[in-house]
């Protein structure tokens, strides 16, 4: 019996680095910039550089936030630039007027957002792992654009009807490419020469009752250590030369921060009971060192790779890969109705 | 634009019962006898009415829990009888080796259980909903059973060759199918007529490392509330009238035991840190009721359907799932080899 | 180097018997009585017993036949009782509109044979193998079914409010569960207690064109031998101990069909090229035997586990699933509408 | 009621061209060099510019065909190149044994062709649509290779220790990505800058006996119209610069070809049959032309998108894309062993 191959013992299977990382404090993870924003006002009154508006729709609720300048970057951690979140509770209970109506809004701000001449060909990016439940949304949902760039050399009327040049892949991840992703989407680029690069990606939210109810487009393209795996480096104007819009849905919640709230949440609960300033002290003594010791004790020993989600991820994660698609055939498309898009798009 | 349908509205479209049931205080989720048996001795120096060993064989733990009466059943929350749990760690490392000397172990295990005549029929019940990943494995365990049932009749020779007559179902969730599991598997098993049930569930631990990395069997059955569903009411000698033996695997955790755990440890370390008896005092005051609010306050709005797993829980699930499978065939066909395991599982 | 086991040399892995059955003469296989009414009417001109009307829509053309007595079953091969047939050449082109009024029409169709109380109880049984694509269809229906049992405890107004109680299960087959299909459904119903049994199956068709194109309900229940599988015995009234609907999908051609049908085309060919009576009767003289021993050598090895589809096979399915299961819950539950019934399928 | 979008209603919702084709005339067809050939020798005694050798060792056979010359380019209508093949009857019957003795042989034969430096890096393209069973073995290869390159930024050594640097990317099929196969994986190519690209597609044989029993390896590159579907123009090494092997196996017989198998073995017997040498004459009268016409009335109206698979099309392409990645990870990384790479594929 011969023991498993040495360097597979150290390294895993795939080679990924799971575990901790190099973090050694922790504030609870979001790629969603709504989040960043309302921990921000938390800590501060005013957050400047950042501007946020709000409107509330039947059952939809849109915030369009505005990171204006330097200042706004550093107090979201989030870069300069726009992101507008969808906010719709009801989405998790499979209403098809409630996903038709959220499709048809997604359309409309992602269009706000758009910006590039009516004959402007589009390049979707879906990134993600296919074989990983919660992190196959971006494959999911370029599987379901209804692509037109293979047919403009038969049909080239097709752009004066209102249809614009639309290809779509999934490059992968990392781990199972050996490949960086931004370096396969460069290379596809170089070759398709898009004027835009719409990217979809899982992302980690930091409320539960976002997962899986909330979309994100933003003007800023995708940053390193967004999403839920690993996809390192950048996906933006700098790197592919040409405009990037980032789409993503938050499928989970780290498990670090759900341990994190409890702790916070017994912590704000023990300064109310616990009379007097010196106790009131010691609560507030705990560094955030301290803090992600304590969260790494209770997660340990899977550490970084465990997320919390709904048992039914399965069913939700294709149901808003179905919204999210239709939207952007909607949005892309300018002579596609709504009906064409339910159609269109599987 | 109709609003969606108020029945729906009020109970879900699969009218599950989801959110947090009757629960008014909370202690750590495990369907696992050695946790429950950790807990209790952590309560108490000596936990009357039960008795465990342990063997260490090379990355493989075995233990051997005997709830020996109905002491030991109060004690535990578990029914009398034997649970035998194997822990192997490296199980999520993927190596065929270790993986080919788990099943061998657990086919060992299962057999000292067993207590059947060799001649007698089988039929392995997997339970569990085939769509929800970590709710899984049951139904794929079934899928890979050498089921030889139907061929007795065409090769009768074959019970004296050593091949057992076995079955396999997988009688779905009561979700899905609108029927209790039980009520379904009884009507299958008063026309099978099997000697023995085996059936198969996915569990939940209380503690992480457990999680894709542990099989336990038992001889008890399997009573309410056990595993990630709610499979209602028992399978066990009683109700289906034949020996009931248990194999489950924990898939998950729950959050709920994630956040209670995070709670735990922060009111430990502000013992050590606050001087005093009266601090300490203020710590142990949290009543099972007060702590359980203060999780729900966590976990509010997903409630009780959320879920602690590994981002590569569906790769876990397959491989564990092809373990238990090969481990049972060679159980249950006395003249099977190992190499003819791995042959006819799949 | 050890060989494989030798019994399953000899019978294959999952003991199934494929090849060719007892068969010794050929007639291409249909499922659907209205292809055998057309093969019966080309060898004579009208075939007593047998009544058939049709009714052509918006692309849908519906088809009612009824084999009224013994003569019209021998004619036909089909058993006593009313098929309906639902063809529409464009359900493979993925149409929303198209696919909404076929489920609308299927339900009229449907309730028209229902003929049971309004406050009758029904069992969904899924048959075919999840497994195997083309086999897949009555599994894919029942997990889309609005089921309903397991709430009447808890909301007992339902039933006046106009929903029935419907249970829907998948029993897998033989092969895989080494149960009789029929044997598993006989212990279900005998717990469940419903007054109507409805059955789902993929069945095999003798023309291409109808292959994902068409739906038929029939009130005579499943006969041995009928759908892609072997699914055994029975599950009609006689057996069941209650009125038994059959729902079918033809999703594959037998490859032996095709086989046969270019034999024929070219012997009609030759007919029409040779002259003189004598040649003529050549090209008659092929014995049914003789034909069937050259099928078998055309379709060596594989034998009659051959079967022809589109390649989009797997998509197909999954919409002519949720075409028949949209207008199963609108025919079952009498205060359903068309928008509900959207809602609740999938 | 609005009526299909209707661009769709003329092409088709993915906008693939499906039917005929150009074609005017039948023969059947095949993507590999030994039916080719096989086909050539029937036509002819000796066919020049071709040569083939045979090894049969236990349960498999191995076939070496070299195409030497544009003479032999034009009798086999495949460029010139060696194309090695290995044929297993029993790779069907899931025998584990035999599956790695496949695995290791085809490693051997792999390496034989291979011609590249130790330090070679490579770049396996799995070709084919994930989303359709039959043409999916390209994808289901990639994702099981063991990838490193990745890795050697962080472990440089692991080219001394006998690891080449290999990634592995599914590139898509043009009717989903909207982008010609070939475009995507240049663009790949010229950022990853790979020694040798490694391309592996599903392909059509002519005979049923090889469908999911055979692996084609050959040092000529992937040329247009091969495989399932229509992955247009070549992949080689003059479209990418690299020196390019391609990996293939059949795994459906078009439809088409065997309604062509079962004219000719009816006029083959007619022949017998039919004394005279005047009606043998007419027997061999059937022009390509008409014998295409009249495979195209038995085919009517799916056309060419019809394919021949036995009914356990999934689980043999799993099987078999199993057996090809341990046999390429065998081959690629030097210091790997059986052992190993059963580890490492997955």
């Amino acid at each position: 019996m011969k023991a498993a191959h040495p360097w597979l013992r150290a390294h895993g299977a795939r080679g990924d680095e799971d575990g901790w990382g190099q973090m050694d404090s922790y504030s609870p993870r979001t790629d969603l910039a709504i989040e960043a924003h309302e921990m921000a006002r938390r800590r501060a009154q005013t957050v400047p550089g950042v501007e946020e508006e709000t409107e509330a729709l039947d059952g939809i609720r849109v915030s369009r936030v505005h990171v204006r300048d330097r200042q706004g970057e550093q107090a979201l951690g989030k870069r300069a630039g726009r992101y507008v979140t969808i906010e719709v509770p009801g989405l998790r209970r499979r209403d098809p007027d409630l996903q038709q109506r959220v499709a048809e809004q997604f359309a409309k701000e992602f269009e706000r957002l758009l910006n590039v001449p009516e004959q402007a060909s589009v390049l979707v990016v879906g990134l993600g792992n296919q074989q990983v439940t919660p992190d196959a949304l971006g494959p999911k949902v370029a599987q379901r654009m209804f692509v037109t760039r293979h047919l403009f050399q038969y049909f080239p009327d097709l752009l004066d009807e209102g249809y614009r040049t639309v290809a779509a892949v999934s490059p992968g991840v990392l781990g199972v490419t050996g490949v960086e992703t931004t370096e396969v989407v460069k290379g596809i680029v170089e070759h398709v020469r898009p004027d835009l690069v719409v990217a979809i990606d899982a992302l980690a939210s930091r409320s539960l009752n976002r997962v899986n109810a909330t979309i994100q487009i933003s003007d800023t393209g995708i940053q390193p250590g967004a999403g839920v795996g690993n996809k390192r480096k950048a996906l933006d104007e700098q790197t592919l030369g040409c405009k990037v819009l980032a789409v993503g849905v938050p499928t989970v919640v780290d498990a670090a921060t759900i341990a994190n709230d409890a702790m916070e949440l017994i912590l704000v609960k023990l300064k109310e009971t616990v009379p007097g300033n010196g106790a009131s002290q010691i609560f507030d003594h705990f560094s955030p060192q301290e803090k992600w010791q304590l969260i790494k004790e209770v997660l340990d020993p899977l550490g970084n790779n465990l997320m919390v989600t709904p048992k039914e991820i399965d069913e939700f994660i294709d149901d808003v890969a179905e919204v999210v698609a239709r939207g952007l055939n909607l949005a892309l498309h300018p002579s596609m109705t709504m009906e064409d898009a339910s159609q269109l798009t599987h």
